[in-house]
């Protein structure tokens, strides 16, 4: 059992985190430096996240394609800054075929320049507007400090693409990706998030404006967990991405790009887990409920196992995700933890005497001990269940929640601030000059994070220079 | 309506083909030679196959996950004849992060290396087995000669990749999986399949027994439609995949790899497409009805409109794909051309005569003009549309099987063989020697397809050679 112990959460968080990984077997590192494996495990909740977020996208008029792999490496200097905030981090193919290639290849880093290409030759006229297209595949980035999921080689993720005839028309766009991030973090994965505005200075690189979500992390740094770029008009003019307007004017597009990757699982992760593994939300839950037979002769198996099927089959039946743990050579014990380091948010117990009494016990992942136990009748499961997992659901978003809320101060002096953001996130106001970020970020380590669509509506001081603020803004240490 | 018009199928089926394709925005050319865009239609397409597929794997305790992209090029020199197969079709990535990387990485031709090297860390004993990981990919082959879908320097695809105790368990693994590819191209496709061997000649660089489903296309070529190979213990042996069995001895895995890809939409296009345009089967296709409403003025738009709403509404609570074509500004016919085109199955024309009488038409792809049009009360629609959609499904088999019956004949010696296998398939006796097989493809470009699962139980004399032959061989001109 001993193995099975994780390094303390509230110890040390960074090596519980990459034990919890691997453990969990959601990843493992793979031959290349930086680069990730998905296994099983991880791939089916990342299918889970696929499917609640691609059900929203389609659901708002987007439909998904594939753009190549391999761009020529002249497209990315075609966008000014989009090349600065790139080049530095590609991985480029010069040989094809055996034979050096005449102009290398760049192995995308995200997809704009590609798609933006492919936008100038599809849309001609007014009529072939809006463009709503995402796709799911992996991209490559030439990072030097990785962690597996939070920063990798290669990673796994949704891009969206559109292009529009107006400004308004891009930034609603920009804006309903954002709020469909903010709803699927909140309502599938129980994470609450601060969707807001990026700072010039943490753009993305080619964008007019950033919007992200950001997370607070059990140990209380932020992580951006999606972002919408309102690209205006710089991926247009830079691809020649124009149309022709009812007038017969020929007009440069407005284009937004938005993307979500497997590092969300990493907010999964640090949000909700606990010292004894992964916990997860039952809504993106490879397995939601894990059925443990109890037994000790040969003659109580084949009464727990009759009964652990029945009840298996009625949860397939009402689309719960169940399996059935049938190893042999494992105590129950041992079972129980496997299952609670890959955080499976319901256990039914079934041994002789719930045969006898028609019962099972049902535990849950998110509170330890007799207090997250109960006995259930099985004519009743079903029901039982349902209201369980809903309930579990609830209860790490509201725990979520509460230690944000817990975590998050409106420093009154600097001073204060300082302290405030060695664990938790500063609601500060600041007067949005570089000089002042900047300075911060020197001082504390904190960055902006975003500043909250949502203020209060009263202006303030620069909590670095005292100058008058419009606005408040998250600062925190970031993944 | 000119610009609709394909070139002829029977005349010019490479420039149809080409045509069509672009045509009914499935694919579009990249800007990297070679390399191709799956267009939203297409990937819709795609995504059908997808589901149907997975749905098969999984139903067969197959699980997804994600290997890398990028893979040491080491790795693929431990295999000798893996490396001599796939070493002329490498991109290599050699810069990273701006500098010159010490090992030069692949792009992933294939992933049996990468996936081997895992295995071997993650298979411990006898209860790890089998392995039944399959992932969902691109992969690059450094292709001279392409054509969309069927030959690119990027494709798209699965590739299964198991690992058992046992050489027998992996046969059987083999041929469940060659099983599951003729029951989709067949049930899902509508397309009729020869599932057989592979001669030596033909065999996956590394495998010692390859299996492939071989399709007739709508000139008489062949077309590998999807593989499944018994790779022994090459690649247990090449990277150390062993399990401690239950006596505690150390073995080798037996293990086996399998794929469809995108190639797989081009045999769609070429089995069942005609001079206007794609014909999709009903289970595949991304639309199955579209609806196109026919009016003059504004009054009986709004009556003709209403009924197409609530029909279609009709047809969504019944899980019937379905899309109403509301476009101003372009006529009934040119939307009724339009949809050919993109070979939805079923067309439903509403008109003011159809509001008043309670009816609509409904027009089938697969028959033109009067025969496939029928008028039909709109209360019973759903399950007129329901059997039409059926009935189209099984008429495109149908006709495809009759089609390759005709084309497939049996030479009785070698100057009919060389005739058949101008236009169609040679079912042929082969003595199995390399020579005849090399002899034949030079003399008449024909090449050994696979050696049907389903044989006769009679010998024969070699087409070639006349010397005994125990089986028959499908040899066909091929893709």
């Amino acid at each position: 059992m001993s193995e099975y112990k994780l390094p303390s959460r509230s110890e040390d968080f960074s090596e519980w985190y990459n034990q919890l990984v691997l453990r969990a077997e959601l990843a493992d590192y793979a031959p290349v430096r930086g680069c990730m494996i998905v296994r099983p495990y991880g791939w089916a909740l990342w299918e889970n996240i696929q499917q609640a977020l691609d059900r929203r996208f389609k659901a708002t008029g987007h439909v998904n394609a594939a753009f190549p792999l391999l761009i020529p490496q002249s497209f990315l200097e075609k966008e000014q800054s989009h090349v600065e905030g790139f080049s530095p981090e590609l991985a480029v193919v010069t040989v094809g075929g055996g034979k050096s290639l005449e102009e290398p290849l760049v192995v995308r880093p995200t997809s704009e320049t590609i798609i933006g290409h492919a936008y100038a030759k599809w849309i001609k006229s007014y009529r072939d507007l809006p463009v709503l297209i995402n796709q799911w595949n992996s991209v490559v980035r030439w990072e030097l400090r990785t962690k597996l999921f939070l920063r990798t080689l290669e990673f796994f993720w949704q891009e969206g693409h559109t292009a529009h005839a107006t400004y308004e028309e891009a930034e609603i766009e920009t804006r309903q990706m954002l709020d469909i991030y903010t709803d699927f973090a909140v309502n599938e994965a129980a994470i609450p998030v601060i969707p807001g505005r990026k700072s010039e200075s943490e753009r993305f690189a080619g964008a007019n404006e950033t919007y992200s979500i950001e997370a607070m992390m059990g140990d209380g740094k932020a992580l951006q967990a999606g972002t919408s770029h309102n690209l205006g008009q710089n991926f247009a003019k830079a691809f020649d991405i124009r149309y022709l307007d009812k007038t017969g004017e020929l007009r440069y597009c407005w284009t937004t790009s938005w993307g979500l990757s497997t590092r969300f699982i990493g907010a999964i992760i640090m949000v909700h887990g606990d010292d004894k593994g992964l916990v997860l939300p039952p809504r993106l839950a490879p397995i939601q409920v894990v059925i443990v037979p109890i037994f000790k002769s040969d003659e109580e198996k084949a009464t727990v196992m009759e009964t652990a099927r029945r009840v298996r089959a009625e949860f397939v039946a009402a689309d719960i995700r169940v399996k059935i743990d049938e190893r042999d050579g494992v105590t129950p014990g041992f079972k129980f933890n496997d299952w609670e380091m890959r955080g499976v948010p319901l256990r039914v117990e079934i041994g002789p005497k719930d045969v006898a009494n028609g019962t099972v016990a049902l535990a849950r992942r998110d509170k330890p001990g007799k207090e997250g136990k109960s006995f259930v009748k099985q004519n009743s499961l079903i029901d039982a269940v349902n209201e369980t997992l809903s309930s579990v659901q609830e209860s790490l978003y509201q725990r979520a929640l509460a230690f944000r809320n817990a975590n998050t101060h409106d420093a009154q002096d600097y001073a204060q601030f300082k302290t405030v953001v060695e664990k938790g996130f500063a609601l500060s106001y600041w007067c949005g000059k570089r000089e002042c970020e900047a300075q911060i970020k020197e001082e504390t380590k904190a960055t902006t994070r975003c500043i909250p669509l949502e203020q209060i509506g009263e202006e303030g001081c620069c909590i670095r220079c005292g100058q008058p603020a419009k606005e408040r803004i998250v600062f925190a240490k970031a993944y």
